[in-house]
């Protein structure tokens, strides 16, 4: 198996080291047999050679089996072109999975009062194709426009997606979607409720408006939840309040044979070079990474250790604590 | 003035009454020269005679300085029109304002202990006549579209009512998009900037994403915030939940000469005729509505009076007590 690295820019850097010790060990350990492929993309590559990722870079991830992404910095010159989007087009990696578990313990820490982290056990699957990404837009200096597009088929294979997660949890789907207004979505929600059901999955569904106040007011009540590409983002990066913090929130984007892991956090500039980076979502993404390897107990055990962390307060400063992102990543290596 | 009472369906005619009967003592005791115009619209309406609203409803509507609107049920049947998206169009109502300010108390009342109620001060600003709300769509069975329409011109009539009432208020303007994928939401970015600068408003700008993280996790950060229509709808409907319930929270649709006042909440069937349903949504509605008639001082009382309802536990069972729509509407009349 080939695992391509890409560490990014900013805080990548930084964080991505410390999972990649713990890859190492396993691999090492176990005798897994994968190979690393470290891929350079990013704004430092833009502000070097013009271009934040080639072709041939792009050749090289499709040659890889996983990839594991630190940040990418985004400037917002038009000519600089979203990586992630191209790498999650150009590889059809159509399913966004963001789980919304929380770090044992994690409450306690950040003494979070008002609600359980029993409460919160949810993943939001994202489609990651379509919807508002479309890419087809008219721009015009009086009136611009984005066309949102459904279909049938993209709805299909994230709903089918979203189907088995659910039916491998407690078999219970609610369709995320505005179908009231945005009659696009009723192909949407209509397709969605037939493939759940085609597949046994008890289903229901919830306009995006009243489902954001919910997930936030009443998370117990939910388990898988899928929605179109936008209203996905806006929901998961909320879903993070959930967790605590949305420093802690890892995530995964998954085609048909590849996949590719992610912290959600960014590459944030502002603590970049200091080694103070929380690298928890990094190796919480590498987790996700064991899990779809069909890793599970390796999976569990760096669940246990970031919970040890928590627990014994190694931890860097966004939670409170003392510790750099190196001494964290020690820690969690010394305990899976 | 005439100002249009519209109960509408469900709680909607249990609500109205009480913010009616408020009105009233106000009109009365002031002699301000109301004229109620009932107007009955909505699914009700619907079931009888086919038709949830009519052109000469709107004409009469039309008529009117004011509406002061219940609730309407809206069902699945594609024949079946939002009568709140019809008004809205055809008065020209282009900014929907939801204003998040706790009832000094309610935290206590509901045992809210992660956030501080002086942390909560906002007024979202929704653009209400364009992005996704176009009706510009084309609907198949493999594929459907919607256009998102983005002008400049509508985009500065927002920005220009944002930004005014910011300057009454902190003088602080946030603009939520996500123009780092739309590129149409640069026109909207870009229009609100400048018109918020010519204005002398200070302005800032976050992604719709981070965003809806940051109002939960860091409404203190926040005071007037400017977004498009669907976003809008999103982020009013999770900002309730700073209010500590959505059946709590007031709103206004407001054009150049007429404004439409709403509670948030919708019909309830499920509780409807029973007289439990909280008044005090549609009676903050009426708030603003005084609000909009610079009626300052008699807003004053109402706020007073319904702070006194939370205060003296003389609250619905949602909120935990034992009291009737009523009984509710009756402390509150009495207080004001
Ligand atoms: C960086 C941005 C293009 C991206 C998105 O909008 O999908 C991000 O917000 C995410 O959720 O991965
Ligand atoms: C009922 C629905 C059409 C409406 C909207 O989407 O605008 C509602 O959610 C609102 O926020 O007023």
């Amino acid at each position: 198996m080939r695992t391509a690295i890409i560490e990014g820019d900013g805080i990548g850097k930084e964080v991505i080291p410390e999972a990649v010790a713990i890859l190492d060990y396993f691999n090492e350990t176990y005798d897994w047999g994968i190979e690393k492929v470290p891929v350079e993309v990013g704004f430092g590559k833009w502000e070097r050679t013009g271009s934040a990722i080639t072709d041939d870079d792009i050749s090289l991830l499709k040659s890889c089996d996983a990839i594991l992404f630190g940040a990418i910095t985004t400037v917002s010159d038009p000519s600089y072109k979203s990586v992630l989007l191209r790498i999650r087009k150009e590889l059809d990696l159509y399913a966004n999975i963001r789980p919304l578990l929380p770090i044992p313990g994690i409450y306690k820490l950040l003494k979070i009062k008002d609600r359980k982290e029993s409460d919160v056990d949810i993943v939001i699957v994202r489609e990651n194709t379509e919807g508002l990404y479309s890419g087809i837009e008219e721009l015009g200096d009086e009136k611009s426009t984005t066309t949102r597009v459904i279909t049938k088929i993209a709805s299909e294979r994230i709903a089918s997606f979203a189907s088995n997660l659910a039916a491998e949890r407690k078999n219970y789907l609610t369709v995320v979607h505005k179908s009231n207004v945005l009659k696009s979505d009723k192909l949407f929600l209509e397709t969605c409720k037939e493939t759940a059901e085609s597949k046994g999955v008890n289903v229901s569904n919830k306009l995006v408006d009243i489902f954001a106040y919910d997930l936030i007011m009443n998370p117990e009540k939910y388990d898988v939840v899928v929605t179109t590409n936008l209203f996905g983002d806006i929901l998961s990066d909320l879903g993070a309040a959930l967790l605590g913090s949305i420093g802690l929130a890892p995530s995964a984007n998954i085609g048909d044979s590849q996949a590719f892991f992610e912290p959600v956090h960014g590459s944030a500039p502002d603590i970049a070079g200091k080694g103070i980076a929380n690298p928890i979502a990094a190796i919480l993404s590498l987790k996700m990474m064991f899990e779809w390897m069909g890793k599970t107990r390796e999976a569990c055990l760096v669940n246990r250790a970031v919970a040890a962390a928590v627990h014994d307060k190694i931890i860097t400063p966004d939670l409170g604590g003392k510790y750099s992102t190196k001494e964290v990543g020690d820690f969690i290596l010394s305990k899976v």
